[in-house]
């Protein structure tokens, strides 16, 4: 230890000097920073946290750190759940909140570019008068650069695609403190290699996003939300797998079993059915919309789905989609004191059903609490298990359910995670999935992060 | 010259005993693969030709050669445009059109799996029963392979994206000759990088497609085509941008200035106006289509496009898309004995018609004929130079107004190339273009092909 912490303090000292209060080793902040909104895995501090204003303040950082040889760890919101932000091998956590400007809205293409510390909320909010918006809504008010770094999706990316659909470019510091810019604001381009989509997805462990330019949409001339609940969970699922069928362009489609309604409605305190409940949101012309809701509501009637009953207002939508946006505090709230650890699978849509019903199977077998919720229209569910801090026998026995569940998973030509990332929660099955195609993301890490500096740990065992 | 043949003839040696006939080094075979559709690039033959017939073969042949120190350049059907296919250091070319199988269509999941030899029309010949579709389309009957080794598009992009957005995953033999997969078949995955879409418009620099993984649409309920008429380009163009901008989801929207209007109207004998014009494409529902139909329609007419004129039948559609398609054959016919010099760059859709329009007054200044086509929802146009082989003057003034509009065009946030590639003949403009992450893509290029036998001398000089 002691022959490491001299380049550590060496290189906190020279940033400290140009940061000045913008660099703080508070254990309380080091604390906070070294964790995600996950209890499973341990918080590892890093050894400082810096607040850069902008990207050439980021680039000054990479040198020094890369100079000392010192680890760096992006961060956005801390809203990552597999261990993403943690810091095995400490370092400087390079939180990039203070990053929050708007750069540049183009109503006329559709697109805006924003530093990374921008929250999706604070861009609609910004955006709320130019009739345009930003759809990619994974729940959390989470960063625009950690969405595009985890690759990030959430509701409505069964419509609208995911940030790998919609980053057009990035600004991005690389290990050397070298500024590149990626991509363009052209809709589509030939011209060599993709690096905005190698960027997207990579958490942070081969550069750190600065700026990100996204597509933007109109906000649709009619929204119409509406919840349809079933009376066993297979209905639920097979309603979802022949909409998408179908090629009904529906904007959301959540499922969530009787255990994540029961408790959303404890929690919200909405008086809906507790039955395994699909959310639907269509968007489109006032026509369109109709036309899609009666497709849909054909589906499900003939499936055993109940009466659509609509969220008609805003305040009624809003309502719906926070209750459906609180299911980690929901889930919190069905065992106080406890800790959620939400894992989540994505399959082809023609294995959902059997992938999510053998999974919750396996959970009540085991006897665990833990509520399912999905981008079912993705084919993508999370499961939430709801454990006792220190119950290690619980802890074994969630993890045995997780690990059939993403076995299974890839046996259906599936992935291990459909929006949360690797970070060290999934190091453990990237062979299975990608098999010798991880080694080829290790040569282009290498290339590109010979010290093995850029979060160091995720992804990949270091 | 004599120090370099050994190992080639050595190569080809032992490539000839495993593969007996599947090689050739027959010159008529080389020189015609050793050419694009582009007569303005020096067609450079390969040393020998081979046909591999799967995956594990292509396996062999890239060892041999990886071996022997010797290029490969893969070679789906020719039809690349920027001289993507030329042997400029000789070498093997590695024809996949033998690999011609649909391996797999998910019917239920909308994806399928096919060789890298299978061609767009061929695969949608094989869907015709399912009710599905493969909807990208860029006017040649390319190899799948092809078209995502150089992240082609086309009509249709607009609104189904581009082979970017529908490859979910690929078959890839690397220069070691190991095979990997990428990707997987869920819509959507957070585990690890998008080798995927680092190796669409890779152009068989970093490896051999040889599988593609693709998204398939259901055949829209409704489709109906329509040509508009417009006065000037500028008119035209800004219908292109507003209905765009309006959020109009139309599937084809193509534009046609009047000198290509008039040399396809004379190649396919139809009688329609010689006008500006676009073509229009609706899918969707009955419904939707007459909705979309009718806004476009209104932007049209307020911009003093002519009425629609509908192409009511699907033989009239057909007639209508294959006098589009056949583009490069009307410019031939314009001027016999002529070359033609496509080129292709991509804009933010709010310049759109400034780049167009001042493009148009170059060439109309230099006496050029060079008619334009333009995928134009996307900001996506060509230019057709129509010219006569050995004249240099008539080529140096080509290239002066090629290189005007492609500095205009990155002025504007675009792109060099919106779906033709780098090849050999956009290498000059990739500095300009993306700056210091040219430098990045060199090192990935380096990493993964230390020897640069892939395709060497495409998308950076070599």
């Amino acid at each position: 230890m002691a022959t490491q912490s001299l380049p550590r303090e060496n290189a906190i000292s020279e940033l400290s000097s140009f940061l000045g209060e913008r660099l703080t080793t508070s254990i309380a902040v080091r604390e906070q920073h070294g964790n995600g909104e996950c209890g499973v895995y341990t918080p590892q501090p890093p050894d400082a946290v810096v607040f850069p204003c902008g990207t050439e303040e980021v680039s000054q950082i990479v040198r020094i750190c890369t100079d000392h040889g010192v680890p760096m760890i992006p961060y956005g919101t801390g809203t990552s759940v597999e261990g993403n932000v943690t810091a095995p091998h400490g370092g400087i956590c390079i939180d990039l909140s203070e990053m929050n400007e708007v750069v540049r809205v183009n109503e006329e293409d559709l697109d805006c570019t924003v530093q990374a510390g921008v929250t999706r909320k604070q861009l609609n909010q910004y955006l709320k008068d130019t009739g345009l918006f930003f759809p990619i809504d994974p729940g959390a008010d989470a960063s625009l650069g950690g969405m595009a770094a985890t690759r990030a999706s959430g509701t409505n990316a069964v419509r609208y695609g995911t940030l790998r659909e919609n980053v057009l470019g990035l600004t991005a510091v690389l290990p050397d403190g070298k500024i590149i810019k990626t991509g363009g604001r052209a809709r589509k381009s030939s011209a060599g290699y993709d690096l905005t989509r190698l960027l997207v997805g990579s958490e942070g462990t081969l550069g750190i996003i600065t700026e990100v330019t996204l597509r933007l949409y109109g906000i649709p001339e009619a929204i119409s939300a509406a919840m349809c609940s079933f009376p066993d969970l297979e209905s639920a699922v097979n309603t979802v797998i022949l909409t998408i069928q179908s090629g009904i362009p529906v904007a959301r489609m959540e499922l969530l079993d009787d255990v994540q309604m029961d408790a959303c409605m404890r929690y919200s305190k909405l008086d809906y059915s507790r039955d395994h409940t699909i959310l639907f949101e269509f968007h489109g012309t006032e026509r369109g919309v109709q036309e899609q809701a009666k497709m849909v509501g054909e589906i499900s009637r003939d499936l055993g789905g109940s009466d659509f009953r609509w969220a008609k207002t805003t305040e009624e939508r809003n309502a719906l989609w926070q209750s459906r946006h609180d299911v980690l505090y929901a889930c919190f709230a069905l065992r106080p004191g406890s800790m959620v650890w939400a894992t989540d699978v994505c399959v082809p849509i023609s294995r959902l059903a059997e992938c999510l019903l053998e999974t919750k199977r396996d959970i009540d077998e085991n006897g665990l609490l833990a509520p399912i919720v999905g981008h079912a229209g993705d084919g993508n569910f999370h499961v939430g298990f709801v454990l006792e801090p220190g119950n290690e026998e619980e802890l074994a026995m969630a993890k045995e359910v997780n690990d059939k569940m993403i076995e299974r998973t890839l046996g259906m030509g599936g992935t291990c995670t459909g929006e949360h990332g690797i970070g060290v929660g999934k190091i453990g099955y990237m062979e299975a999935e990608h098999g010798e195609s991880v080694e080829v993301m290790r040569m282009i890490k290498r290339s590109i992060d010979p010290q093995n500096l850029m979060n160091p740990g995720k992804i990949f065992a270091s």
